[in-house]
């Protein structure tokens, strides 16, 4: 079903950049879990751009849960998020809408929707909806966290500076949650930040690589077919907008390897099952095996850029160059954070429901 | 649902590795479609393990279409296709069924099926059951040539050795059609084929990295949220066993680019709309853009080897080792690509039906 | 998925009676629909309590569509509608919340959500949740008509009264759509509402019989396992407050019938098949036929009753009694017409959706 | 989905009339289910016909479970039953592929599968499908009892004559279990197979109503929209060959009714909740009270008779006359009596795993 995900536990996303108002319907969740307004919009901040980093646009993200919560507790009946979209000048891209912008979904929107979209601002395809997301995720979050369950996203790689890995992820986790800017090795940060200010200043845009951890899952989530733990999470971290690809544990590395350095061994640890290294990230068979769950994705570099790109006029048919104006982030590797945060746990927590 | 895919047409798989049969249900399939049960056979033999660098398990995959075809054609009803195990040395594996296998899913499944699940060759999770992937696979091929869509897939690195990339698609395309080992630079195949045979006589395994192409998808298939092409296809691919990561056009290689080396300008080309580049696969905001559909998945080494590993014995919760006997593939890769053709092909007609 | 209906277009509610909006996400629906306010209005009046049949809760329904549609037409991305709750004197339900009435879901809602529930005016079981789905239905029903399919329904039997059956489709049905009170013949309608302002006076309600009828359907719609015409509609439509029967054609009639009675002779008449008479309703082994398709659906009388009625308190665990204040109507079978006509349209347009 | 039902535990239903066997899949049991071959096969013989009554075609129905069991129990994985076609005689039915029979689902089914579908015997539209829905029912109505879940289904009416209604559940029910012809009280059981023998000689067919009473279910299964119990049950039931009307509790009866007769007082009793009536057939606001589930299905006369109807030739468009010739039954109902069974065992036992 085109805009919602997930089997047990449900969320359906509505809205257009530059409309009244956009959100979700989260359904399925129990009756009794805590809504935490204060964790929505902590989580929210998390998302929103600061700094010079980021586009200027200010998004204070003012939501309103409408629906399913009394007392605030879930009641079990959906849950429906709303934000308003407050600052909208869509003048700044009216006039873009016969001229799809190069890497953006301009065109392949105005195909699929035949014309009909709404043009201002990217429309329904717009990172704007990822507020909601965001909101919605924070409930999972908390909700994860009160079973047992951790997660928290790095960024491993940007503008050619790398982060140092996860180490000792009780730790790590929580010190990802306090940080403005999630990397683990705060110098590192700087020279990320510093990097990425210079593709700024350039009128040019980069990229990177998100990492993310959970810890406390249980053993046994996921199935073989076709609805593995890494099928199931891939398929909602495409959904974060400029992921290009998905890698579980050592991931695209093990091609490199050999079956002898690939496989996990196993050992008893008190009283439990545990693997001696954990180069699968937790997963095997589709399957949690109750260690670390690790994996990473790629988010390509901010597609609007300052500077002249070739493109087509739809409206004529012709050749023309296109530079996108408005206030862009030259990088949204760390807003990304939050929303693989918030679609991580819709992944997890429906998976935890679904295990007998 | 566990172990049904797709969206207007699904494929259901059951079976166990040496149970009487196995198999999957097709439905939502055209009334009329061709059933071509040379194509099924011809598609089966390119998963089937051959040469020096396979299992010596002889499988001559005798499937038999039970329903839902009526002359040669779809009837619009459920299609099931049956595959005996006629060979099954299950003493081979039954002495394994407490210890379980490093880098398999013998432990994984055994948590989530408590116990129950049939301990020979895998059961449920067992490689086998890709047999019937492959089967319905051809007939889902079948149709989008009809349709005008042609795909495949070569090995485009194994056992550190790299195959060229695609070059002129329509000719590559076709040459992989024929090639018995999957790559389009055959004498790089055979150093592939020597560096396999080197670690299968160390006892050792390795794995590789599939591409696979599609040419002839038109523009506009698949969603923002969450139902994108991306996401789709990595929900499906990973159930390929082995398969840890999946990339989309330039991949994980985006992380170092900027934003002008990553954007795919536009162009009119013959009347219509094309990229001069395609970094982005042929996927922009999760929605095909017309261009070739490009992707990559990762395979990890054949977890079975005859080494020597360290893991548990369930039934006493004590520390042992195993040394996995048997026959066994030290490369999966070849055969993979007949089942990554084939689950591509359940997302491309699914979503060609979806489209209105 | 607990609160969301349809295949190819659904349909997610959510809202409680007392909450600040409720409303309906409607995805799936083609671009460049037609969405007219006005016919949304018109429809949401049809429901509209009025006279002196009805409670006096005033409800002008001031709704709101945020999402998914530009420029008077649907962009092919989800609809959002929101109706926010103007007048709510919850204090008429507050202290009932642990003292179930019977015939209504307060005991099986307490258990269902564990006490979690937003306990004021039926919460998200109040029949105030269906403007939303009449609304909906609206959008729906233009669609339909552009296809060329026209439905509606009158009350078939209430209070003892039995309206004409339908008999010229056409004009019965562009009848129905301008009657304030849904009958064919309005002079058993003027008896009908006699009767039941007489259950009224003496604290009663009454229950009824509405029928359906839609033409313009083509043929071949449904399936024969499990998603029949018979089993779609009937999924739905036992979700209108008070239905507790559905039938098809001549329904239960049939049971007294031989097969030479039942069975619908087929006939050419203009170069197309249709039967000489409609026993079946319109659908044959679950499948549209091409003739109008005719069921009906039995109301039970409005739980609410001004009558004491023995109950039980949940708090205490003892026998107590229930006399429900406040303002109901006697008799809810005219007003849930607009809901049937909005939940057939849903069942229907998405039928024709699904055909290839 | 087409031929596939349930949320949590699906069935997937596959095959012909006279295709070399048929089935279904049953996914999403849990592991350690006992899955009883004598049960099924006792279900089984209660769907086959007998006697003066039925068809003289002869199914002894040897089904396999060839997945998804292991020692006796439910691996977790799907489970697939496979039953041959063992007799078939297909030349009584072919040349009639271009001649609907009347009442039948010839004329629809030509129209849906344009042409393509398989002609002999009914093809998938068979009723000889429902013999997989039976064997698969016997797994689900197992699993019930385990839970303390117990159901019956007898011949409420039929060709005239009334069997006395349910009076003491938990007896009846087991009467139920060992009857060969369902119905409660013997003698009037012999008036209606005399009854039914009288249309028989005349060539002709009848109908009936089969009523279902569960016992045992907990409150708070199903959900107020869209899947509440009636819905879902009814969605399921109207797969039922014949089945044209549905109704709970006393139905169609409470249009007659007011409030006051149609609400259930609750009442304190062994310290749980009960209804002192049961007129909302053990629900309320779509979901279970705890009382017992009662419902009725009206089954029309089968549409295979010995008379002479009329009808058209769909390959040169022109009118005819048909007389359906072959082994037919004159009255289903006391077979649909194990697919009612079975159907509702595949709702009940879903909504008691979606519970949370």
């Amino acid at each position: 079903m085109n805009n919602t995900f997930g089997t047990h536990i449900t969320v359906t996303l509505f809205g257009e950049s530059h409309g009244p108002e956009l959100g979700c319907v989260v359904d399925g969740l129990r009756p009794g879990l805590r809504v935490d307004e204060d964790e929505i919009a902590r989580r929210l901040a998390q998302r929103r751009p600061a700094g010079p980093l980021s586009t200027a646009r200010v998004e204070p993200d003012p939501f309103r849960v409408v629906s399913g919560v009394w007392k605030g507790r879930t009641t079990g009946t959906p849950l429906c998020i709303l934000i308003p979209n407050l600052e909208s000048k869509s003048e700044d891209y009216v006039n873009l809408s016969n001229v799809p912008r190069p890497g953006h979904a301009d065109y392949t929107g105005f195909v699929k929707y035949r014309g009909f979209a709404d043009p201002r601002g990217g429309g329904h395809f717009s990172g704007r909806l990822t507020a909601a997301l965001v909101a919605a995720g924070a409930i999972f979050l908390t909700a994860l966290r009160g079973r047992g369950v951790t997660l928290g996203t790095h960024i491993a790689r940007c503008a050619g500076v790398a982060d140092r890995p996860f180490e000792t992820l009780p730790d790590d986790l929580k010190a990802l949650e306090c940080a403005a800017f999630p990397v683990l090795d705060p110098r590192r940060g700087e020279a990320m930040q510093a990097s990425i200010l210079e593709a700024a200043q350039a009128g040019d845009s980069v990229g990177g690589v998100l990492e993310t951890a959970v810890t406390g899952l249980p053993a046994g989530l996921g199935a073989p077919w076709f609805d593995t733990v890494e099928g199931l999470l891939s398929h909602a971290l495409f959904s974060i907008p400029a992921v290009k690809g998905v890698e579980f544990g050592d991931g695209f590395a093990l091609a490199e390897r050999r079956g002898s350095q690939a496989n996990d061994p196993f050992r008893m640890e008190a009283g439990g099952v545990v693997t001696e290294t954990n180069h699968n990230g937790g997963v095997n068979g589709g399957i949690t095996n109750g260690m670390p769950l690790i994996f990473r994705t790629v988010i390509k570099p901010t597609p609007s850029i300052a500077i002249a790109q070739r493109t087509v006029d739809l409206s004529t048919n012709t050749n023309t160059e296109i530079t996108v104006r408005g206030r862009h982030d030259p990088c949204i590797v760390p807003r990304a954070r939050a929303i693989q945060d918030a679609v991580t746990a819709f992944v997890l927590l429906d998976l935890l429901e679904a295990s007998y």
